[in-house]
């Protein structure tokens, strides 16, 4: 059953409503790590829930109870539910969205205000904060319903909608949600599958769907000693500098080739078999999209199936930063007293959190024991999920897969992911049932970066997509 | 000569009026290294000029030229030099201090706003940035001044002074005045000794003279790559990360019991001989000293000589951060785009910052092409300065030491200090005569740290020295 046309026109003709209401949910900075910005996840949540209503949602808000962040005791923002429509002889799917946003400051390298949505009229760039992660796929799912509402046509479908404001920082509150709703009785009973658009294409032309996603462990090693921090003239060379020893700590970590050091962690992972390499030879992706995603030739190898694997179905350790260090330009002569080292590990099948972390906590303490430091060392994880892959050959993919082809005229690649959506696992061994990634925004879209930023295009057809998606869904045979 | 006893009462009658004037100095931000902050530093130096001119000082600004920081070309704020006295028959000595002070900020650790002086009466802390590096020792002279001025007494000895506005900052543009004034004809023409107040007593407890320094290079090494800061989740494993390179080379460059790993750069000193570890023996301080003035139980090593000779006589590699990668709280899965280590080499004779350089350059490089990654490497050197080792026997020594018993009832320690003040070699190469380092504050007072402080004490008595140094100069046979 493909979409009435009038859908497809409706969707083009209130594009730049449809931006300007994109406009508005960028510009209130949701930064769910920022105890600072929690008012504004807060007042996002209230934003969104003012919109479902508007288009004929039945929602409500869940309290996720409270967090300790930065030494405080805050209030974790509610988690938006919905629902539409409860025709027992139609599907149900559930949608999932976060409303939240990474941290972003002008100064980090961002040409414009990062909460300031610029419409980039040369390019067709939409950029700004959440602007593709995940705001931008969020309100595609408003502009299908504003459709319907408007024309009071009755949706193809039966939907469920779960958004929540924690995504970016451990989507911390949600597990119990989900697992308790999806309990006989649970406001997602009778959900049929899944829906989830907070990823992106493999490169910069072909849709995807995405059937796996790597998992997460996040470290935050810390090490201290002196009372304060210190003149490097008056105590370089008389006592044991934090700093000198978290460097060697971080160091041991992963090596310039990308391969994990600390023990076990990528013997873990089988390597790819002759036919599993072939998936990846081919996918419409190119060592040159990875570099132009990246603005750099940078790939760690010239081999297409390497980086691809790199990317997809192989762990990775990035080291992000330290805090407590001096981090500001011009020379300052500290030693500083205290300083944090964070790094994060993305996994996959078979690793998890619970697998990996008892590795890494022996690791970093034997190889600080080998410092000789009287410095004291302290690792704490911050946050973790598991990695999780799905049955691409599902009805759900496959009513995803016509809709790719009515909106695009393209056969969508079918990839595995990099990030993390922990969530995802979560409904799927909750509701036990097939969970399928739609993603709206590009490769090179800048997620977690400087400068992000959603295509006009992707935006509008994307759009369209998921409401083509939703009538594939209503007749494709379960 | 001692000083007259009307002075030190004097002292002791103003020391509240003296302990506002600290306030208003700290008051003022005068943050060499901070752009920002350039007009504060100004200020600072107009407002010192004030109080010199109400004093009967004879001043004049002198313009440094300008200089590059964060992108932008700023004039550099202004030497202000200084006569008073010209009687043929007296000595006649250069005091030199600076009224710039080192980066603060409350989120750094900070109990209190860093530029509000807090006057702690129970333990008698006078707390803020400067105010012992180096504001109060500057206020001491002034203090000195004012009993001279206001009770129209003459001074002991002709004073020249040279205050500057960039010693946090690599003394830009101040080489080349005081080589220039040295000259026969020049400001600083007649000038018999030299004394600064810039360093700080090795405990709490016994005042020091100074007769060696350390010197300092300072680097910036910067590797990049991608064009902007990507998702880990993306990214990670596809692309040879900066980060990554940057904590392999960092890690390189000591090791954690302080070992500089750069070859060539501790083999270039000497090894102490026996006679010379008996004078760090005999120094009032121990390894509690060290540890209670570092707030933590973290000494390189047990024996108090080692301790010494390495703040006192060995180079030390100090790691002091990293620009560009994450330094906040929270938990943000970024790989930086462009990151700059920074660290710091103090070094001691025969080292100057030309034979150190090369050989930190070459390993650098060295080591960087052995990562064998795509990434770029850039290495910036900031600011340097050579070390720097007096005669302790010269009567300018000796007339601090007979002030020093004469004010502290005690015979003050002969030290080498850790630090650098590059210019004191600058005085001592262009004017050919001794230099005395004659510190005001203690060993834990904090300077370049979170919450430093100058004690009360060392305030008033320190004023009461320096005045007294000057009647002792004039009364010591050349």
């Amino acid at each position: 059953m493909a979409a009435p046309s009038e859908f497809l026109q409706y969707i083009d003709d209130k594009a730049d409503a449809f931006i300007q209401r994109l406009a508005d949910a960028v510009g209130i900075p949701s930064i769910s790590g920022d105890a600072k910005r929690r008012g504004d996840v807060i007042k996002m949540a209230k934003w969104l829930n003012d919109q479902l209503t508007a288009l004929g949602v039945e929602t409500k808000f869940v309290d996720l109870g409270k967090q300790e962040l930065d030494g405080q005791i805050l209030d974790l923002p509610p988690a938006v539910l919905g629902k539409i429509g409860s025709d027992a002889a139609k599907k149900t799917v559930l949608i999932y969205g976060h409303f939240d946003v990474q941290p972003a400051l002008k100064s980090d390298g961002w040409n414009t205000d990062p909460f300031t949505l610029v419409v980039n009229k040369e390019d067709g760039q939409l950029v700004g904060r959440g602007s593709s992660d995940d705001k931008g796929p969020i309100l595609g799912w408003l502009n299908v319903l504003q459709y319907h509402h408007e024309n009071k046509r009755p949706l193809p479908v039966n939907i469920k909608f779960c958004f929540e404001g924690m995504e970016e920082s451990g989507s911390e509150g949600l597990d119990e949600l989900v697992e308790r709703e999806s309990k006989p009785g649970g406001y997602f009973e009778g959900v049929d599958c899944v829906c989830i658009s907070d990823n992106y294409w493999l490169n910069d032309r072909t849709p995807c769907l995405t059937y796996g996603l790597r998992g997460l462990t996040y470290f935050k090693v810390t090490v201290t000693g002196p009372g304060r921090d210190l003149h490097s003239g008056v105590f370089g060379r008389t006592v044991h500098e934090p700093m000198t020893d978290l460097i060697h700590l971080m160091g041991r970590l992963v090596d310039p080739t990308g391969k994990i050091l600390v023990p076990g962690v990528d013997e873990m992972v089988p390597p790819a078999d002759e036919e599993e390499k072939a998936i990846y030879k081919a996918l419409d992706y190119s060592i040159a999209d990875v570099q132009s995603a990246a603005g750099g030739e940078v790939a760690l190898s010239s081999d297409k199936v390497e980086v691809l694997m790199g990317r997809m179905r192989n762990p990775s350790l990035s080291l992000h930063g330290i805090e407590g260090a001096f981090s500001e330009p011009g020379a300052k002569t500290v030693i500083p007293a205290k300083v944090s080292g964070k790094f994060s590990i993305r996994l996959v099948p078979p690793q998890t959190p619970e697998a990996v972390d008892p590795l890494v906590i022996t690791y970093l303490k034997s190889e600080f024991a080998k410092l000789n430091s009287k410095n004291t060392l302290i690792i704490d994880n911050l946050h973790g999920g598991k990695p999780w892959v799905a049955d691409h050959k599902h009805w759900n993919f496959e009513a995803a897969k016509k809709a790719t082809r009515a909106v695009y005229k393209q056969e969508p690649d079918l990839t595995r992911e990099g990030g993390s959506i922990p969530v995802t696992l979560t409904f799927a061994e909750s509701l036990g049932v097939n969970v399928l990634l739609l993603p709206m925004g590009r490769g090179d879209d800048g997620a977690h970066s400087t400068n992000e930023k959603l295509d006009r295009s992707n935006f509008i057809e994307g759009s369209k997509l998921l409401g083509t998606y939703l009538y594939e869904l209503a007749a494709i045979a379960k």
